[in-house]
């Protein structure tokens, strides 16, 4: 932290704004200018309570943060890109990972069929909610328990890993048991309880970014998993909220580059939710290959026209078809210059 | 639901338009005009995946809700004002209630102290959290159960209310043996599971908007926990997230008047969130009563500087009292207008 | 602005950085911790470009502004609120301001009817748009020199001050002809050239926040005209743009606070463009009152179903009336309020 | 658009909605359902203010529009893909346009060299700002006539078009005499004067999304040129305002896949203003050309350290080098797209 003293600080003023940071356990070493003194404070501690409690003594000027407030999830802590894997598929290497699938698991044959359509066409993920957070209490909430057995006996006929939702610390432990990764919604990023239960299980997790969450507030979240005790998170951009309401969200590509250059942890696109329209996400998941994201999860399903759920930005089968045939050169590129980053690391 | 179709649409295709409302349950009436069809549809059903569903129809050229998504909670299901009674106390009522206490609970000193104070100046609830929703797994997490525990005590030396956040459905039974009002924060208005127990208490919510929540959503959430039992539920304005960086968050003070326009729930302001600042909450607060909120909740801590969190947004003892005495009048008129208000009703 | 050196930097690259800073103007001197060099700037130069040009550098970990980049319309530079004149009426003193009439001059009779009505109910600013903004270019773009005409008439029927927009530097002088004060719209803000043009008249400037501009911008923006020779500027919030679309704008009441604060120049709240709704308006004038404003600008129209522009949110005359019947005793309290204020002062 | 009647309104009532749609020179037709009546009107006319017109109407429960409010600009108006050639380089075509240099012009070494640099390295415009828009009065505001002079000196020594702003009505006679396309900043987006003066023009423009702006408002501002007499537009996605502060503004760059969907006309991406920090640039551009942009905008100095604006988001030469050696495997497969698109229409 550097702290700058108001212009007319007084020396007494000066060593109260010391004592109290030491009291949260820094170290001081203060500066005098010509106009006012600048307080640095070097250690581990409280950060925020720290700076919250300097900003709230009459004779500070202001106090500002320098190092990151998190930690386990830095490029400082792993400099080297994190592979995670779950069901023997590594995310975060050297393939570009589909994870592909219904919004909603609707019935037997919906899910099946699909599984192996997806299957078929490039995905190594089937996505479908089992458990379902909706807006309104009066639409589908899921298949619930059915749901996941519904997910898994698909797991056994395709081959392919499952993601589901998990949206209660009370569900983690039936959900981690059928699925390969446990996805966080956006509504749920900062449900600090539900963090803390993902951080004691041995599953991976995908950790979506809230609408209106910042990139530091995701990375934030991301610790609570990882100090808790489960290093196996990946990220998610998924579109945040603005005023722009031509789609559903605003897709933050640049979110992918940065989280990049600030983290280790592999970043998943969702060019579905993040558009909320199925004619713009072939294009959107083109951009997300070519900045470098680590996979696309994006929702397809047999008749998307009447999907439970989500139906307007649901690809169809033939759409995903096409899309993975134009997504092929780029995800080619993409392939490239994997190899060419781990030769120079 | 209104939906207009495109300009060349087929009689098959407007068919099976039509036919598709009909299976989500819904009659259908149609019109012709003279360049495109608008179809009406009509009933009870799960309006959101009908929407998704006729806009993933390519001959659907816009498809709009009409009526509101929420029942229970609006104005049309009951056009008269809830009071909500909590520990003998109305809210919503023809008296002006203020939520006062710490941000956290820290120790019985600060607590007992806090309580004393602000029971002595006006206040009729005591705030303070024992489980604290925190963006960093390093910062201060409450006290959890000996918090509860203080709270109580305080309760019971000093005859006020209590109102405290509870974050994570496992906890709710909990909470609800100690406090009189469950707080649900600003990050939780969507924990489904979360709100759903709520609905199976006996005890009243009183529901933060989230930070990127639009009042609609608000609505939904409450409608969620009326939907599942508990109809006491009082909203509260805290600020929502925008691009403004000089305020902790942009207090929406309009949305007190869209929401008393649009549900009969009562409506509580927190000034000191909303704004960050010590300094902008009693004038805040002032607005907060002119607008017709049906009370405040206030942060106020004995030494804010020494607070464990939210230090730079909690009034001292002082300028709580200040802030009380500054309000008296502008209280006075606002009973006034409740009492023209009952009597034309 | 202080600047902090990245954790190794050696001596040469931190000289380096002094040199830079210097070649800006400004003087340094530096503070050795046990982590990192700590760099305080000071003096006067393009703190903008300095800033930008040591973040390009790559040594350094953060550089960061300390004093506010505006001074002429600082509290600092003058302590004492500005009373502002414009045809004979004080804004920013002791009386509560009130603007009032339609969105647009449409004709003679609608302007003078309007006139009429709003003077005799409390207003003693006639608003009306001769030159109007429009999103479109096929709506109505205002009647243009004979709409200035006619609100000179009315003025001369009513003696009310008059208010309107001008939307180019070119047409300043036009409209300083007829206008008592000058408004500038949201969208033209950060009209640079208008700015400088309005620096340089002898007339009363409004300056209304743009839909997405910070607080600080707004008084970087009335700086310019304080900078170019017109220290005559009034503030105006007027609502911002979020995601919310409940009400055509997000008032930032706060922000009324907040330049109290920064500023010593009166601020105004436009309740209409704030909300888009009627119904709103007169609550949310309350708060405006409450908070602190020095007035409101308001739109009223003979027949609101019938104007060719912002119909939605223009008051009725038995509307406006009502309204400045409810505001009489809070406007009360704001003088008692304002003239404990010059007591202490 | 389609007017949804409240529940109970009578014949009269109706009657009345019909009529003032008539006055607005809209046909009617009107539709019996079972709980409401709707209302559809046909025609061209003041949409907006129809539509404030029948909101402020107290049987009215919602008004719509369905058809979109721009024209000339739409797809609908001109289905292919229009080209626009400036200086004899075709934009919206099947090269992938690349337009650099630096934020501002500041001396005849520096706009030279850059020149000379980006044109051998891929680039066929050259940008500079001689008139900058700048938040504070006390910087540098650009060498103006002289920047324009030095500008049209670099197109001679190698042959790049010149894209440059202009900020004011006044001077878009003088601007366009040295550049061939007249640039429109963010802040100048809805300066609607100025869009008047560029109609009269016969040169091209490039017209940048404001800061929080809509698509639908840059498309309506697109066609205020359009219809005032001048069709070659360009739109620019230079990011938008949100809460997110990692980067300078918020990169919306799905709005280029639905740019290219609701209009003809040509789109640019600008990486620099969009993020704010040359590191992320390199990145962005990418996704830039897989999402179909029909060429960038970069900043480019040859000592972005000493940049008398934006050095931290501009490239220095040999890292717009590496850029362009990275894009080119990217362009080449945006030109296969291309062909293969003119092909198919």
């Amino acid at each position: 932290m550097i702290i700058s003293m108001k212009r007319h600080a007084t020396k007494a003023e000066i060593e109260e704004v010391c004592d109290r940071i030491r009291e949260f356990g820094y170290k001081v070493h203060s500066s005098e200018g010509e106009e006012r003194v600048i307080i640095g404070a070097v250690g581990i501690g409280d950060v925020t309570a720290c700076l919250e409690s300097l900003e709230a003594m009459p004779q500070v000027e202001k106090a500002v943060r320098i190092s990151a407030p998190y930690k386990f999830v830095s490029r400082e802590f792993r400099p080297a890109k994190s592979q995670i894997r779950a069901d023997g598929i590594e995310i975060g290497g050297d393939e570009f990972v589909v994870m592909a699938g219904p919004c909603s698991v609707e019935s037997e044959a919906q899910i099946i069929e699909t599984a192996r359509f997806v299957a078929q066409h490039g995905a190594s993920f089937l996505r479908g909610g089992a458990f379902k957070p909706r807006t309104s209490p009066y639409e589908f909430q899921g298949l619930q328990l059915d749901g996941l057995k519904l997910l898994y006996q698909a797991k056994q006929e395709t081959g392919l890993g499952i993601i589901t939702e998990v949206m209660s610390d009370a569900d983690v432990g039936l959900v981690a048991e059928y699925a390969d990764i446990l996805q966080i919604g956006a509504r749920n990023m900062q449900n600090f309880a539900l963090l803390k239960a993902l951080g004691k299980i041995n599953r991976p997790v995908m950790l979506k970014r809230g609408m209106s969450s910042t990139i530091k507030e995701l990375l934030m979240s991301a610790e609570y998993i990882v100090a808790h005790g489960n290093s196996n998170v990946i990220l998610c951009e998924r579109g945040i909220r603005t005023f722009e309401t031509e789609t559903r969200n605003t897709c933050d590509i640049t979110a992918i580059a940065v989280l990049n250059e600030l983290s280790h942890l592999p970043v998943i696109l969702d060019p579905s939710h993040a558009t909320g329209k199925r004619s713009l996400v072939p294009a959107l998941g083109r951009a997300g290959v070519a900045i470098g994201a680590d996979g696309l999860i994006v929702e397809v399903h047999p008749h998307p026209e009447k999907a439970l759920s989500d139906g307007a930005q649901s690809l169809s089968f033939s759409q995903f078809e096409a899309m993975m045939r134009d997504l092929a050169p780029y995800i080619a590129l993409w392939k490239q210059a994997r190899v060419a980053e781990a030769v120079t690391a």
